[in-house]
């Protein structure tokens, strides 16, 4: 199997076997700065050397592609209906790549796809339903339920990242204010510490989330305010999602979690402060880490080729 | 059938025949200023009318009862986990009525109830996936997919009603602040009515949610105010709905509903203007008015005895 998982700043690929190993990664700058036919080229060019990869490693040619994509995808259609990172709009992105890679393609989203991939292989095994949460240059969550990642009406279930934490917050890229991304992606913890410590304009001073998290644990009083802003932020949205899903299980994934004790003790803290009568889940870290999506991507290729009725051109191949 | 809507107010029960036709209804007062055992007392009292109802009407006994109750619902166990109107905490209710009534019962969440119904009978017929809200003493949601109101890992799936919408507000019986259900139950709107009249203590003043309804409508400066407030906070946590949840369709129903356009006008308009990427779903209102509920508890005993395995007592009586 050949798996992508295409972000805002780099596209994490690998060629997976059908027992799960991991053969080969690569990872590449997705190159959004120079617009969706750019991006469309990195994808395309990926899975091509990956498959190449596959064929010189293992004498044979991958048998289907699995790409997931932030926003809102639509999986049954294979449409990307939206990335606001990405730039596209209702675009047949897995019509385009299983004729250009000459494959069958299945298109997923890469949180739902990371979910699947924490229900199967990850923290979350032998838990019917959960959610997973993906904390990294965006905030997203999928909600699983019995194997399975609820999609929504239109592929749009799970946007955490827009849900309006402050009414009188900082205006969203999505057009809203006060979205719990304004407050707690990696980018808007480091851009807050860097204009609260007055270092914004200096990009000798660039600074990451994950940083900030160190320095907070450290007592430097600015990050430890603009974390705790953020897990603070983060606390009311996962209070939303357990007043709305009832999970079982919250696992926290995407880039944030590594910062460990740092953001898992404040922040179970903070829900048990919130929680009332609702049942509380239990908040542990994904086992997978940055790779959720990419193994999602792989299992969502590997269902293609066992379930033909998936997409037509699985037949031919399977 | 027998079906019981039990509500904080009133016991809502009928009679339903096969083809969902409805033999004779009852409305009795659920009487829960006594406590959890004239909750009880009423179910059980109004079951047994209802099933000698039957048997006079239609010379047989009814095959089922189906029983559904606001709160933490646990359908699997079939126990009331938690109801803060009722009073009620971790009660096997399900086989309680079971012994009591000497019928299968089956035990069902109000507003899951309510949203199966309105999909089957009502407003949301052949909508795969919608969210039903109910408006009434309390605020919940259902969300239906493929004919089935999810449940969450607990049975506390869709509690819109304590969905923090001002962290500022009022304090909520939950023990929260600023639920939704502090500014758009009946009960809240008419309380901060009443508050803002300066009448909150003259009884002679009682006024319903929908009264004030009516007088915004009517250009009423302090219901307009009041019912503006309502709607917006509403239409915030609607907004979360669409953003988690992703419904192709959103129906309203509970006592609040016959409102109609003094409700649905604006509340379209607040929710046109707070979603900005997300997929815009339709706002409509719910069919089966402050029956859904009952018509559901009904469906709930159909499908026990058409289905078994869902209860083992079903077996004998089928």
């Amino acid at each position: 199997m050949v798996a992508l998982d295409v972000g805002g700043t780099d596209v994490k690929a690998a060629i997976v076997a059908a027992d799960h190993t991991v053969i080969h990664r690569v990872r590449r700058p997705t190159r959004r700065e120079h617009g969706v036919e750019s991006v469309l080229a990195t994808i395309t060019a990926t899975a091509a050397d990956l498959a190449a990869e596959c064929r010189r490693q293992t004498g044979r040619a991958p048998l289907a592609a699995g790409v997931v994509v932030p926003g809102i995808v639509d999986e049954r259609t294979g449409r990307a209906v939206f990335s606001a990172n990405l730039g596209w709009r209702d675009l047949p992105l897995r019509d385009l790549l299983t004729q250009q890679l000459d494959l069958p393609v299945a298109l997923g989203h890469d949180v739902r796809a990371g979910g699947i991939a924490e229900g199967r292989l990850g923290a979350a095994r032998g838990v019917d339903e959960f959610v997973f949460v993906a904390l990294g240059t965006g905030v997203a969550a999928a909600h699983v339920v019995g194997g399975r990642a609820q999609r929504g009406a239109h592929g749009g279930q799970g946007e955490l990242g827009h849900l309006v934490i402050r009414r009188w917050g900082p205006r969203c890229g999505c057009g809203n204010v006060g979205c719990l991304e304004t407050y707690a992606s990696a980018d808007a913890i480091a851009r807050q510490y860097m204009r609260t410590a007055g270092t914004l304009s200096d990009p000798r001073t660039d600074i990451s989330a994950e940083q900030v998290s160190r320095l907070a644990l450290a007592d430097d009083p600015v990050a430890g305010a603009v974390w705790s802003q953020a897990v603070a932020a983060l606390a009311d949205g996962l209070v939303a999602c357990v007043t709305l899903y009832d999970p079982a299980l919250i696992v926290i994934g995407g880039g944030l979690a590594r910062s460990g004790p740092a953001l898992f003790d404040p922040l179970r803290a903070a829900l048990a402060d919130r929680l009332t009568f609702q049942p509380h889940p239990e908040v542990v870290a994904a086992e997978l880490g940055s790779e959720a999506g990419c193994r999602g991507a792989a299992l969502l290729a590997q269902d293609l080729i066992t379930s033909a009725a998936w997409h037509p051109a699985a037949e031919a191949t399977a």
